[in-house]
């Protein structure tokens, strides 16, 4: 203890704006220290186990996550006003999470193994296979997603199955369902410190700039990415830092595509869980004329309580930077003490400057009306890096050149959808140009989101029996491998 | 043109210490912008191309290189002072890599394809894989490898089979190999701008930062790749850097395996290429007694001339921070303007410090004595990352504690082998904890160093001509996919 008072933490209910509940102490430095020695130490057996043991825990951990849904999605909804069903919900996502990095540990093809036999006249025999980061990674859990993106959002899991101990910054909007999903988990754990918790900002520098931490996940905002960013930079050993930020999706509706439903379809989407989804279309190309409709269905929305009063008025900022274009339309006012207003705003692509579509967290959107096709690639080539791009159309052959150019700026390209959902899949990428992500080669949701927390090791003319199970010729756990230059299963 | 003076870049031979032909100019801020937009314009056609295309081309390389070969080492040993023996292999080395590319992107598992079906409820086709990052790598040449770590090495090798063009920053200690080997790559490219080469320090920074510049690649020293890395986190758009730096190799030698045989192979591993190599065994741990053996090999070697004048003197600069232990041997100088006199120094485990292990670019070792084989694990545990770590002994079993240690701290375990001498093949890993590499997960020797300059796209319900042939459910190009879970040739 310094004697310094501990500062604390509070939740808020987004409809009252009233603090719910006890606070909770913000972590000081030795606090941190603690957690994260602790997990280190609890880590050596973990990353020694069995893949097969692994994904029993990484099953046991869903099945406690199911059972306590009740109380989790209450506590959460105290604190982000998110509702029953898509709590419920993302409890049930946050769990599939859990067991699918079960599959894919127990698959092995995560390792990447690889046998190559010695040959004359002097290739030894050389293996290779990934193994977990030999330290702790850091992670720092997102606003938007109280159970998907935080304390057991798919960074932990995929960090957990990799064989990582993790320590989790939580975030400051929901702390108190931080702390129920923490103790949770972590009564599934084999060793509970495992996973740590830690709250506040300055816990999160002394994180990740704590020694025995190897790597670190971060879903967030574009200043903050930069602020950890920075941390880590002045770190005397330097670690991968995965940082997925901001992102405005732009979607192309092609003649072709006009139609009622594509406007009610971008107007839910806009809107889903009041517009705080990194995936959230701010940007939409339409034929002109179509923006009417889309301003009709964007009318026929409703607002609703953002998540905490730092979003919200990050979102007042956004619109007033916004409004230096022509208000399209608006929704109606929820209800709610952080209650906010849809809107979307309109210009003709001549007008239309790349750097008009920043980011504006939450249900507002820049309708960007277009003449001709051709003339689309050229602006979305000058477009800052998304984590989707969407098209609208019927006729694959009209849409190629404006498939190519999106296809540079965005990770995963939907086609007559909406990006808002990420499914949880072995091909899933989410992730992209900066500032989508500060490592575009990596995705936080989906089978390989695992890799994020491996590292190769090769083992030249190495003994049989202190070759790890996985790369001796045998194969006796049946992994997917490249042997001799071939694919076998 | 500013008017300025332009700065000349001379060659020089190594064993007379004298320039050698005439200088070449140093690239200005406008020279390397316009060979960067040449190699992106370039870069979209190459991009675009079939794998089967680019495999061809990287043939074409590499038999390019090999017709030449006979001006070649001529002209690098010139420079270098290398000789005609080590210059010859790495040529073949070389063209090697470029073989070894096609042979990968041929093969198409590098590009991870995974397809998951739409399944209900609600999920739907998904398929995604890596593609070439949209823009121009940026190569750092080399000193101690004018073929194979430089120009027309394995970093530019890889980009090219991934579909990035390359602008390589020369290493001033062989501009005209440098400039022999881009003119002879660049005459077998389908475009000779998707290869282009730039001199001087100032050249790399400007190189570094141009925005249409998406990774880079280094092979260097810690100050040198920190100098790099600071000029990339200072970019507005931050990107990829994948450097390999400085590396001590440690190897344990077990009381099993003490030999004359292991004595006379540290000490040729040690002097191999006058000790200039990355993977050069820099620090050995030996049965107090066996120091004796060591000492009478290293006497029987014989130095020779250093790559240049800065890294002679750098060795110097090394030699006296060993100066503080014993010497316990040195080998014969050898001839030349710029030759030095292999060294081995020796301290007993316990009054050694990791501190004392940084790497001595040379022929310099540190011997350390050790009585008791467990003490040594805690020792390695405090050792910097290295590219490297090699055990010599006769049984595994007492192995497994140092080798566990060890696994923590280098990319490639070695056993009864020495590091000097990377293969070219599958499951090669030439990478480690910092400061043996600033990207620990990437290797720039083997099939996978391709994997440094590509980036996923997903494609979600995509229309099927529109979807890489990679991605089409019939698998024309017969490439290895996962699809729906599985693994399928």
């Amino acid at each position: 203890m310094t004697g310094k008072a501990l500062s604390m933490i509070y939740g808020y209910d987004p409809r009252t704006g009233q603090a719910v509940g006890d606070p909770l102490p913000e972590a000081t430095t030795a606090d941190v220290s603690a957690a994260v020695t602790a997990a280190a130490a609890a880590g050596a057996g973990w990353r020694a186990s069995s893949a097969a043991e692994r994904a029993s825990v990484l099953e046991a951990v869903a099945d406690a996550l199911l059972a306590r849904v009740d109380d989790l999605w209450q506590v959460a909804d105290r604190e982000t006003a998110l509702g029953e069903v898509r709590l419920r919900g993302e409890v049930a996502r946050t769990a599939g999470q859990f067991r699918l990095f079960a599959k894919v540990i127990r698959d092995g093809g995560y390792l990447d193994a690889v046998i190559d036999h010695a040959a004359a006249p002097a290739q030894p025999d050389v293996r290779r296979m990934k193994r977990a980061l030999p330290g702790v990674v850091a992670v720092f859990a997102a606003s938007n997603f109280p159970f998907a993106f935080s304390v057991a959002g798919g960074d932990t899991a995929s960090a957990l199955a990799a064989g990582c101990p993790v320590v989790v910054k939580a975030h400051p909007g929901h702390p108190r369902t931080s702390e129920m999903v923490a103790s949770v988990v972590q009564a599934a754990l084999p060793d509970p410190t495992l996973l740590g918790l830690v709250h506040g900002m300055q816990a999160g520098a002394d994180l990740v700039q704590h020694p025995l931490v190897v790597a670190a996940g971060f879903t967030g905002s574009i200043s903050g990415g930069r602020a950890v960013q920075g941390l880590i930079d002045a770190r005397e050993t330097p670690i991968p830092f995965f940082g997925e930020l901001g992102s405005v999706n732009p979607v192309v509706v092609l003649p072709s595509a006009v139609s009622s439903e594509v406007a009610s379809g971008f107007a839910a989407s806009l809107t889903l869980g009041v517009g705080q989804f990194c995936t959230n279309p701010g940007l939409v190309f339409v034929p002109e004329g179509f923006e009417k409709v889309i301003g009709e269905a964007v009318e026929g929305t409703t607002g609703g309580p953002m998540l905490n009063e730092r979003i919200r008025d990050g979102y007042a900022g956004g619109l007033d930077r916004l409004g230096s274009l022509r208000l399209l339309a608006e929704g109606k006012a929820g209800d709610g003490e952080w209650t906010v207003t849809p809107k979307v705003f309109t210009t003709p692509l001549d007008s239309f400057a790349s750097e008009m579509a920043e980011e504006c967290f939450g249900p507002a959107a820049i309708v960007v009306t277009y003449n001709d096709i051709s003339s689309l690639s050229a602006v979305i080539g000058r477009l800052q890096g998304s984590l989707t791009a969407t098209i609208h159309g019927t006729e694959p052959s009209e849409a190629a050149e404006v498939a190519d150019a999106l296809s540079r700026i965005a990770g995963r390209l939907i086609w007559n959808g909406w990006p808002t959902g990420v499914a949880v899949c072995w091909a899933m990428h989410h992730g992209g140009p900066w500032p989508a992500s500060t490592a575009p080669a990596h995705t936080s949701v989906g089978a390989t989101a695992i890799d994020r927390w491996l590292t190769p090791t090769a083992y030249q003319d190495w003994p049989e029996e202190l070759l790890p199970e996985e790369l001796r010729d045998a194969n006796p756990l049946t992994i997917p491998r490249r042997v001799d230059g071939a694919f076998q299963r």
